[in-house]
């Protein structure tokens, strides 16, 4: 069983009411409904909730958590970004979904500004570039999307694998959808899911994630992996 | 069902007394005895069979293929292994084991030399550099070995994951447990296995090629990826 | 100085009338025109010469072969080929220009089908992936080409290095522009470059295969690193 | 002309005599005694000058930063962190040297917890694994050290290249020099440099690091790359 806590900024779906429709329970319900299964079980959390939506323990008891924020990146408390980063570093698996480029916890976790070109929503392809990754089970070599526009100049890192990549009708292209390895903990970075867009609804993006899900589960630490340790052993060395 | 071919020159236990009593049924014999499984078919091949062990038909069956090869590299024709590498390219697994850096089939997958640095048989210690890796699934941080001396300079290309490296006692290192992409095959490359060390007894030795069978066994091959059809496309369309 | 070889097939110059219109001095004779310089001395070698255009003496004294093949891959001799590769690893630079990503020496050096998908001439922007890069060098974000359609799926190793990518009117994307290290030689494939094409007229084509140049040159090789020397090595002692 | 800064927590020199001995003037002044050429202009810093010795001008102007720290990692300032991070996703380079592994910094550019196991001054062998890579330019195949012990586990992102690997007495290997990159910036990790011992005496510790500071130098950044634009873009659209 693979604990996964969908977080959401839980905004657009309040302030704008065709988001509203189009997500009535949600963002993170929308998700919640294709990825719940047998083996997966799902937590939903979001910003205005007690603790930010994610408590310590919540936090602990969490294999994989997803990410979608968009208008209140800088509202989450860095405390909080601070014990996700850990978490990770730790272990836990990360995905950040379509905005979440410009999130706390993905700038954190994987060091980068985020920082992309973005425009309109428009006829987007996202190509298979790595047939042979876990994520890409399932997958054709392409499949179409109506998408917001997220482009290079994309400053990540150099990611360990480049899933896929996609094509905009704008004569753009884009690096989205990316793993990362940070610490013990497994990170997929994907583009498609914009709060006026139907994404979540295309077979493809949800086998997608329901694949990141299972490849960004926590491994289980084997004997001499100190997690956290040697920071500790050094400093009660100099503490003497 | 994953359905492994492990094909072994077998020419070492025929001329050498202590090998043949370390290997009374070939190496070939001793990795199928802990590889298969419910979940893994074995088959045996050698260079001195018919189609030097490996026919069409055992080819295309073959989701995995290992490699040991040592003092006949140079006896493998050429046409079997530009089989092999198609096949490889299409989809199939290949485990290069100990002496097979230098094999034929290697050298082409992947292009490379494969020279190194070779010595003595000596104590070495195997370190997991990449615990996050299906590779590493349950090896500690590190583990002992007495084998023979492969060291660095390797020249490899630089690796898609670099999961094991190995420490000599002679001040040696090498980048011993590789993995590499080739059209849609998963290679690994893994060092321990010399003719007169028992490193297959060893569990961990045992326990990564099992995970690298697993890991390296086919993508089943969505739309849009034709195998080996753009070549033909073009040869066709240049026909005219 | 660096010895720069440019090799070219010379065919379609010679049974097309528009590309000896396009390219009366060939193709080879094109790129010579703006790469050569104080620092880059240029060699023309082509297909129907003595040779198959390149001698044991050119071969050796050059530093960075380039290529280009389209509609007679085949007729290169395997001999030529093999040499070829045994001086990329020895540290020759090689960079493979537009339909070399099917010539026998590219597929050979780095293990790839060079499968893709082709098709018309049409729009092409070329997206800077990594500014960070040397062969990047003074080139912007994106640049515009009219060029063939060369697309994904491309069947080669995860690159080094993914330096470009290339967007197409038809909705098609492209890894373009990639390096790869196969022993001590470097390898750069570049898309641009069709026969009924005029990029190597872009000041930004010209620019990145100046600097391709100069990244792919040869290393000095330091103490220690014996070229070719571990395969001699190993078979004297067998041959004892 | 390179501008390079090399920051020193500067304290093991003013607490421990014969460190004070072995560094007259500071690690710090040591490394800029064979770093400072007509190529490159040397400023020192350190923690405890105004500013933490890292003012806003000096910043702005530096080109490569250089970082030793280790007992006072938590005095550095998180402001200033935050500036040099910033400065580093814009283009400068930055060298972590020895224990700097575990400086804020260097864990907040990179994205890691920097941990890693530690031990004992001994006998180690830096093996070059990338004679490739400008920063081995000059490197022969192996050379020695006398070096407190940092091995694996390292904690470390998969770098974007590993340049060394160093062998210990003790058993222990190590990915003890690599590079990184971050936005527009390059990062190079070396793990020689203990305050007790001599290791920026040894002739190939010094090439590395003037090579290292020569290849984090910051890129001219062309048109198209709007470094720390996009984030101030969406915020302008979302502000309305």
């Amino acid at each position: 069983m693979i604990n996964v806590t969908i977080w959401h900024e839980f905004r657009h779906e309040k302030i704008n009411e065709s988001v509203a429709e189009l997500y009535p329970k949600g963002i993170h319900g929308r998700v919640k409904e294709f990825l719940e299964s047998d083996d997966v079980k799902v937590t939903l959390a979001s910003l205005d909730e007690p603790n930010q939506g994610i408590s310590d323990e919540l936090l602990e008891s969490t294999d994989v958590l997803m990410w979608w924020g968009h208008i209140a990146h800088k509202e989450v408390s860095d405390e909080l970004v601070s014990k996700i980063r850990d978490r990770v570093y730790s272990g836990m698996g990360f995905i950040a979904m379509h905005s979440a480029h410009h999130s706390k916890p993905f700038k954190t976790i994987v060091g980068t500004t985020g920082d992309l070109t973005w425009g309109r929503n428009q006829r987007a392809i996202v190509w298979n570039l790595c047939p042979t990754h876990p994520i890409a089970e399932g997958i054709p070599a392409h499949f179409e999307l109506f998408e917001e526009l997220y482009a290079e100049p994309f400053f990540i890192p150099k990611p360990d694998d480049l899933v896929f990549g996609t094509w905009y009708e704008d004569g753009n292209i884009f690096r989205g959808g990316a793993t990362f390895t940070r610490g013990l903990g497994k990170i997929f970075y994907f583009h498609p899911g914009h709060e006026t867009c139907t994404s979540f609804d295309n077979e493809y993006v949800q086998r997608i994630l329901k694949n990141a899900v299972k490849w960004c589960s926590p491994i289980k630490v084997e004997d001499g992996f100190v997690i956290n340790g040697c920071v500790k052993q050094i400093e009660e060395v100099f503490k003497k």
